[in-house]
């Protein structure tokens, strides 16, 4: 029976003929932002579901109200093997400004640097260079006697005009999509030698306050002092919100979260990260969030509430005396751990009429919540997962967070039930969305050989 | 030697050709907001200058960069009478929309109603109606052997489009208007029945507070928690301004803020005056000032702090989730009794820096300050003032004051240090500004006779 050994020295093998699929992938230009690209989207759909046929996959192209899915799924060598779900997308950005380009977006070319080869195309990296690494592995247990567990894919075409199709298109094919695990590939390293697993990403509560007092805007001196001001209610509502520590007053705001366990406190810790580095960028010099919390836990472990836009009365130049009718804010709350997006927006309301003089009403414009997405820290996947990237790195595993959403995540949790272990293959100087969009070559090699690793490593 | 009486008698014998001569400065379209009708506003002035020396004054036709003024001098029978300059305007309001208008704007006409005549035009109250009661008054004296005090006066012809040339005006002819109290004809009564004296008017502080934290506006899910958002320490520093009785904080505030007279906190008490009506005109129906004031009190003789305006980040339709890079808010105060506009700014911008988290820069955009403007309660002019007019209506004139602020009256203020006395013939339905504009014939008979009862008795 072959090995992994043998696994890993067939992708070594196939190198290659693997850069040449790559290439022959980053060929169509499939832009799902610009009309006269979408035939390109289709060829580039109709590319995979030929290219998971040949690797023994039952593959479809799936049609939706925008760009086509691509749907596969193979069966593992033994039957009670885990299922996983493997999500890419081969959509890409636009190109423009082309004139920055030093050799034309869609003919991918290797570029010798002192640090090694790199693949230079559109969508090198974001993200059909990195689903590629997913497809290599799988080709590799194919010629050496089959898939260590079941593997369905979706490979999207919207990823970069914000999924529109895919929350309904999963509701609709929960069946044939539903896995043990859903496995990403779209995120990066934590830097050229350290491999990283993002476990961690939070979920988010947005809420728009509108407070309403007199019937129309009023003179502030002919009204100033008995009419009350709709700003001065907003901002003792919004200064309520923090105590002098940086934490959230709402009640019941913390439940659900949970101390970061010991062992990633620590490899935080331990990370290659400079919290001066990373204010000092934006301009800024001091943790602002919960004290007695570093940078990274504020980041990724840690739930906040931001106030993203306020307005009311005279914004415009120059001085005027009015007294406002209205004002209103943007709240939003990420959240971590097990907290409730739903039990926040009561809880938030709540607070916000709790704080109204009987003048003053208020109407909330709430938008759709979603909860924190978490691989349970302890959780065997992420061991597993950890173990595999060690083994192909040489270098632990960063288990790190991320303090942003990515959307299909979510829809995947909501719409499924399904937990994410994302892991991927980029740098941060890969220049994704930009001209000279870049993939190292050692990503894309290292990369098939570390999910052959980890589907490998899934299945014992 | 003439009697008050006897000037009192000749304003009713003249009734008739008084109303002959407002009727002929009101046929003068003298708009100043509108270039075509720049010659009609030196014709007032001109009619102005002749009417003056008709009256015995010195009186000169005066250029400024925008519309003349007119000014006059006349001096008093006795040579140590009082000295009082007298304020009106020429100019108009545009007469639009005409079809509004039942007879055309500039030809004024006696309306009968039930409650007496009225004169019908555009300026018949604002202002060339009550300036002539003054001249009326004046023409009287004249007729009785001379004017109980030392006369100036001064017509602007630019008042409706904000004064442009009066500050400069007052400065440059310093000498020449200084007088002892400046006396003004452009407010109301109280109500049909009751005459008024405005000796208390609020003076004003604005500020704009920009505060910056970040170099651009950040993604709330990447930097939400370390990077400070200048929404929450606007907040913050706008909720710290008032404690919870609606008092102001800043310290020094109340310096120079003293206690309404007994006298006139009894006469506000007694005014006809609906606080449940005023509030709720407008929607509301629980005065916000400090508490344990009335409302005349929080409108008139109270000190506020009031937000006109804030913006920060999104304000768009929807959820966008940017941590912004600068928030700002628009802070007014207004003034009474002896607060001092520059303490005033200057405690304000400190507490604001006190507040300020060290990532946050503050910028300030100050403008222009004025203080309070105050007849003192217990002077000998005002006592003598309510005392002709109580003689004039039979019925005590109301001492009050205006939340707002009258420019031109902090004009005289800054420029020549003068107190002002505000007493007009107006009624709320006088449609001042509006079309169908009207001013009461009894206003203009009893408001001649007031004045003539005022100059007398300023000169006892």
């Amino acid at each position: 029976m072959a090995t992994l050994e043998d696994v890993l020295a067939t992708i070594d093998a196939n190198a290659q003929s693997a850069l040449d699929r790559l290439f022959a992938l980053l060929r169509i230009p499939s832009i799902s932002a610009q009309p006269e690209h979408f035939p390109d989207c289709d060829r580039a759909a109709d590319w995979l579901v030929s290219e998971l046929a040949d690797l023994g996959f039952e593959a479809k192209k799936e049609p939706t109200e925008g760009r086509p899915m691509v749907m596969g799924t193979a069966k593992a060598k033994t039957r009670d093997a885990p299922h996983v779900l493997f999500y890419g997308h081969y959509d890409v950005q636009p190109a423009d400004p082309l004139e920055l380009w030093t050799t034309p977006p869609f003919e991918p070319r290797l570029e010798t640097t002192p640090k090694g080869e790199r693949i230079v195309a559109r969508g090198a990296a974001d993200d059909k260079g990195q689903l590629m690494t997913f497809l290599e592995a799988c080709r590799a247990f194919k010629a050496n006697g089959g898939l260590p567990c079941h593997v369905s894919v979706l490979f999207e075409g919207e990823e970069e005009t914000g999924s529109p199709s895919l929350p309904a298109f999963l509701t609709k094919n929960a069946k044939a999509l539903k896995a043990d695990l859903l496995l990403v590939c779209d995120t990066s390293m934590w830097n050229a030698d350290t491999p990283a697993i993002t476990t961690m990403l939070r979920g988010l509560v947005f809420e728009e306050v509108v407070l309403k007092a007199a019937s129309r805007d009023l003179h502030s001196g002919l009204y100033g002092g008995p009419a009350i001001n709709p700003i001065r209610v907003l901002a003792k509502i919004l200064a309520a919100l923090h105590d002098d520590k940086g934490a959230v007053t709402l009640p019941g705001f913390y439940d659900g979260v949970e101390e970061l366990p010991e062992e990633i406190a620590a490899q935080w810790h331990d990370l290659e990260f400079d919290p001066k580095k990373f204010l000092g960028d934006v301009g800024l010099s001091i943790p602002a969030g919960e004290s007695g919390r570093s940078v990274l836990e504020q980041l990724w472990s840690r739930p906040t509430c931001e106030f993203n836009g306020i307005v009311g009365g005279y914004t415009g130049e120059g001085a005027k005396t009015v007294l406002p009718a209205e004002a209103r804010a943007k709240v939003s709350f990420r959240l971590v751990g097990r907290q409730n997006p739903e039990r926040i927006q009561q809880s938030f309301r709540a607070f916000v009429k709790s704080m109204l003089p009987a003048d003053v009403r208020v109407e909330f414009l709430g938008h759709d919540g979603s909860p924190a997405i978490g691989l349970p820290a302890r959780g065997e996947a992420l061991r597993r997962a950890r173990r595999a990237l060690e083994a192909e790195w040489g270098t632990p595993a960063a288990v790190i967070g991320s303090g942003g959403s990515i959307p299909i995540v979510g829809a995947f949790r909501r719409e499924l039930s399904m937990e994410a272990l994302m892991v991927g293959f980029g740098l941060a100087d890969d220049a994704i969305h930009s001209p000279n969009e870049k993939y190292e070559r050692r990503s894309f090699h290292k990369g098939a050989r570390s999910w052959a690793r980890i589907l490998a490593g899934l299945s014992q």
